[in-house]
């Protein structure tokens, strides 16, 4: 955040404000310079590697102004990036946020957006160190989430191998039956529709993949962001193997009566819906029976296994077997 | 990076192939992993800080589709979030980049601009780590660079006393005589044109700022983004200080006849141009014989000194006085 005196303060001084408290934190301590120079300074931990990453999150590509709330693109922008962190096994420690907006956006809007930036940054323990801000027709954000993982012991999506057990978090699904829930809603959403939920605020699972990073138990992680039919093959394609995994043993989201009309099958959600931020990893069959059936309350559950045949096969409930083909979110494929 | 397998791979392999190579420096070593997981991991280098900074850089508002050559906008971005870690006396170690394209421009452009990006990581030293990419009907561009610093000797805005002497480096105004040039241009800028090479193609001023840091000289610093007239009261609010500079030793651009004619003053351009990316710093009078005239080429240039009174005071060649009012860009005021 350079432009610390002038045009730019009202912007800048509510997104100051709207954030400040969080540099309270144990993580905000380690800050030793935030918001106001031209970059921040962070003091990182001896014996531990920086994590780095960064996502867009832009109106109309991401979430629709008019109908997404503002709290929940606060919140939602934050979590999409510290899914990342979670899915090395790391811990968040701050971030940095780049945001545009046009004029009509800088009151009303802007407070709730950060309302829920805070509430998430809260949530991570993950202090704003800074950023940049610019005036523009559209809403753009990217947010850089900076974390930290005891050193060698990141979980990468290479490690997995023939053999391991393919585990997932939680339900799949949900966050895409929330979308389609939202698509048929006309005007705002409400931040307290419990169908929406997963959709508009994500909770990544980041105790859950420290604690699998310390215990050394997983040798392959990612966070399913565009649905296990995309992501499972991607973790399949850095570490070389391939793996099969059974339909019905797949956490599927529960889908209500009412939604079943519109034709929604949980197995497909599951399968196919992305931005879960729900963790896939895989542990070596020795080490299975060290994995709780719930890690704080979040299911885990063992989903299929990793072969030494590359490709990724589904067994399905009719006992036949198919190719799983991605149908997940792709932005050069198709638009949201 | 995350989407390593499918549809985003043409643009993914361009970006990886058209960068690769820099992970060979020195510090794309401490890179313990780069693009295609879930985030990148980087080492800290013990008894150092890290910096953290981030930038837009955006179609319409920091450069023209259709006139900005793109090896020039790929320079730039780097070049320009490089600088903030130049005013902190740091050394850049990585950046990520986040990239939204319309699909027409994933050919030839993306070719020319990562040849910019390129350039600038090499030169720089600072190999892409990361990064975020999505297809978007303008095109945008944000960049996180992250530097280093050794622990305590980071120079901020802040430090600056009564009595320090103000410098900057180079000359001012060069970037904005580029524009000015610019703007008269129809069609492409040639890349080649001596008077556009600062406002394309800025060179941050890196080992100034780490040699200024290292022998703690300069009691507070910051680069110029703005213009003088912008930048120089923002160092003196985060100092709670004034200033007083004298036009005359301003050091300006050397401005053609033939601009002179379009009505362009040297002082003018130097006191509000932005873009110079030139660093402006402040050194205690007991340590002024210890700066150069030159360091490695580029011009110290004493300009003025803090005052305990806060405002900017300008020293006029007439001998009289005014207060020094800010001129430069600022994208909430006017949009440039």
């Amino acid at each position: 955040m350079k432009h610390n005196n002038r045009g730019e303060n009202p912007i800048l001084n509510r997104i100051v404000a709207g954030t400040a408290e969080s540099t309270r934190n144990p993580a905000g301590r380690r800050l030793s310079l935030g918001i106001g120079d031209d970059s921040a300074l962070f003091r990182p931990r001896p014996a531990h590697e920086t994590i780095l990453t960064c996502d867009w999150f832009l109106e109309g590509t991401h979430f629709l102004r008019d109908k997404h709330p503002p709290d929940a693109v606060g919140w939602k922008c934050l979590a999409r990036a510290g899914s990342d962190v979670a899915a090395m096994g790391g811990t968040p420690c701050c971030f940095l946020l780049s945001l545009a907006l046009p004029d009509s956006h800088t009151g009303r809007w802007l407070e709730e957006f950060l309302g829920g930036l805070r509430r998430a940054s809260r949530r991570f323990d993950c202090p704003l160190a800074g950023g940049d801000t610019t005036r523009r027709p559209e809403i753009l954000i990217n947010i850089t989430v900076v974390g930290e993982v005891r050193t060698s012991h990141a979980i990468r999506r290479s490690g997995a191998g023939a053999g391991d057990l393919i585990y997932v978090s939680g339900q799949l699904g949900e966050a895409e039956l929330g979308l389609r829930n939202f698509r048929r809603r006309k005007g705002r959403a409400s931040r307290h529709n419990p169908f929406l939920r997963k959709h508009l605020y994500p909770d990544p699972r980041l105790a859950l993949g420290q604690w699998l990073a310390n215990r050394r138990l997983a040798t392959a992680m990612m966070d399913l962001s565009d649905g296990l039919s995309s992501d499972l093959p991607r973790l399949c394609a850095a570490s070389g193997i391939g793996a099969r995994i059974v339909s019905a043993n797949i956490p599927v989201v529960r889908v209500p009566d009412s939604d079943r009309n519109h034709g929604l099958d949980p197995l497909q959600l599951a399968l196919h819906g992305g931005d879960d931020y729900e963790l896939l990893f895989t542990v070596p069959a020795n080490k299975a029976g060290m994995l709780p059936r719930k890690y704080k309350s979040v299911a885990l559950t063992r989903i299929g296994k990793i072969t030494e045949e590359s490709g990724v096969v589904l067994l399905q409930e009719s006992g036949g077997e198919r190719s799983l083909i991605p149908g997940g979110w792709d932005p050069f494929r198709t638009k949201r």
